[in-house]
């Protein structure tokens, strides 16, 4: 994408996106943030799938329905994902909801809460309130471009962002998501916030936004270790101007989709590529499978393998993990059709082992993207799930990690 | 146990065991195996359900069948799976067993073959067939006690063996058993061989087997990565003299069931003990669940997190990533209902945080052997798994395990 066609979060028309530091995390670094939309806009959102999911799920998930998707503001935090509290959290989570409310003159039900970081921890709630008020200090000057990216940040290394512009529309899409560890999305990642000025419902955004989330953030597993906290919301302005998309057909909405589309999966490339201790992004192709599901399932296995993800980040074409992965998965395949590719390069076919130069082959997979393609020979299902390798950090990271 | 109690592989009466050096592992350590029967004897025998099986896993399969469970050897060898090897690969095996019967004098399907190594390479025919004899030479010399079971190893750090005494019958039970990584056993575990001299039927060997198998090598996960050459074999000479065993009840019954299941427990717990880089064993107890399946899949889920895992390798009283973990199962729970505790000390109860004294626990965490225990609250459903922690050295030994 050329540098004048990114659209940074903070330039779409019909929203206000600040950050503030209000002293959640210990770091000090920033670690709160607002999205303000200037009247009620369409509002589309998918979360976690676990049976344990946070005070601030169930909050969206209820105010999502109140409101049949129409809402103002969301408010994040780092450093704490407000998640196994009990009522105590959910009840910190309405404080933080009304006081939102009461400071920018929407209603509760209009605002929105995401929370990430640790488990099991009460919020401070003085620190919130104050930080909402920060926030509201913080309207009174230009918004730091990049700042809300930063704040959603909690092991990630980089900011994930990505943005396209609709010409169908004269609109455009930017969107911010946070996730390294405890990254196997159901439904959604970590966090992931986009914003829209084209006019969509908020029946058509949602329906969108499910199918969508399925082919991109749901298709990335870093650890296979899905979250309490994973939300992923989409704010559509309709500042762009023109007729309301209410149908999910017709060009516009094809455009529309495309674009949206477009975000989701950069965003999940980007959290692939940023899994705690990676070295690498790792695309798992499977085509040929018996269907779909069986593709999805076949990749899926193939990208949480740990016996394939370390021998990957030590640079072995290690093909027999690959099959191994594959014959345990519970995708309908056999040997003898199999096909695999490592970086292009074909490691066994059909039954039999090939012959490669695996010092050559070594020196390629030291790239920073890799793909690892399969063909099942059993039918036209496909799939592509995002990963990353398993290095000696994400150990680090993992074990000493204190809450 | 006393060590007055502990039965070698190499003491069980009708057998014969022996192991040399063959030259199938670079290193030139023990590496073949053969257990020869005087005559046929009762066999049964668990396998991969992997979709990819090794030769052997075939061979082995097809002879238990064209013999009704009546065989005479078992030919083992490490350093090379013979998986993903084509017909050259099946080939091999067969010809494996055939130089058996003739050395030995005994029929080719009476013969059994297992492998363990590196998957995608071919025998060394020459080697394998030079080894056999090697094999013929040792016999006539005295068993070295404990041989067998090194030479079944790979990344194996420690021998794994272990016996029972069954007073009711006269008889014993030893067993060995090998594996460290790509450990998930789905039927049966990497390599395990057990023999008896107890008088069972080849069908209520093969029942016991596998009922045994799922409570005991089935519950063991270190990477989750099941393996194309699990085989799990147990031979009963029925040298121990009395009725034979063709019934699946009764004391004397009983009494061997409960002999083998100790076995199988023992060196199922060995393996998880002895996990690529582990520095501990783990006990995943489940409870309360709404029945057993669900506390299998509660307790794997936990058992088979990176996040987890990483944590326990760390010394981190991390319960929120064993919470999330639940939460993602897939088993009927509400963090309302469930109890957490790590070391005895109680984590999360009724959906709330306990408090404890973290450091003491960390402390707790360091020893070799340690539980956690999750009460679900939803019915009577129990089931432990066995596993390891997740520490730096797992990342070394596959990241740089050369083919």
């Amino acid at each position: 994408m050329n540098k004048d066609d990114i659209v940074d979060l903070e330039d779409v028309a019909g929203f206000k996106v600040r950050a503030v530091k209000a002293g959640i995390k210990a770091s000090g670094k920033l670690d709160y943030g607002l999205i303000l939309a200037e009247e009620p806009v369409s509002a589309g959102g998918v979360f976690t799938t676990s049976k344990v999911c946070a005070a601030p799920v169930k909050l969206c998930r209820r105010h999502l329905k109140a409101t049949a998707g129409k809402v103002c503001a969301l408010l994040v935090n780092a450093g704490n994902a407000n998640a196994c509290t009990g009522k105590e959290g959910e009840d910190n989570a309405k404080a933080c909801a009304a006081k939102v409310a009461e400071t920018f003159g929407c209603k509760t039900a209009e605002t929105l809460i995401c929370s990430t970081g640790v488990i099991g921890h009460q919020l401070n709630l003085p620190v919130m309130l104050g930080g909402i008020e920060k926030l509201a200090e913080a309207f009174s000057a230009s918004a730091g471009k990049g700042e809300f990216a930063q704040a959603i940040m909690t092991t990630d290394l980089v900011k994930k962002t990505a943005s396209a512009k609709i010409p169908e529309l004269g609109a455009v899409i930017s969107g911010v998501c946070k996730g390294s560890g405890m990254i196997a999305p159901n439904m959604a990642t970590m966090l992931a916030f986009i914003l829209t000025d084209a006019p969509v419902s908020p029946t058509v955004l949602q329906k969108t936004l499910g199918e969508i989330a399925e082919e991109t953030f749901n298709r990335v597993t870093v650890d296979g270790d899905t979250s309490t906290n994973d939300t992923l919301l989409v704010f559509a302005s309709g500042k762009a101007g023109g007729k309301i998309i209410d149908k999910t057909s017709g060009k516009r909405y094809a455009a529309f989709a495309e674009g949206l589309k477009a975000v989701c999966l950069s965003l999940a490339e980007q959290v692939a590529a940023d899994g705690e201790g990676a070295t690498k992004l790792v695309r798992v192709n499977v085509t040929g499978a018996k269907n779909d599901a069986d593709a999805v399932l076949a990749a899926r296995t193939v990208a949480q393998s740990p016996l394939v993800k370390t021998a990957l980040f030590g640079n072995d074409p290690n093909w027999g993990r690959i099959i191994a992965a594959l014959g345990r998965s519970g995708a309908k395949m056999g040997e003898e059709k199999t096909d695999i590719f490592l970086c292009g390069e074909a490691m066994f076919q059909q039954g039999k082992p090939c012959r490669f130069d695996a010092a050559a082959l070594s020196e390629q997979m030291k790239a920073k993207q890799i793909s690892l393609d399969v063909d099942l020979g059993m039918g036209k299902g496909k799939a592509t799930v995002l990963t990353c390798d398993f290095s000696y950090d994400y150990v680090k990271i993992n074990a000493d990690y204190h809450t």
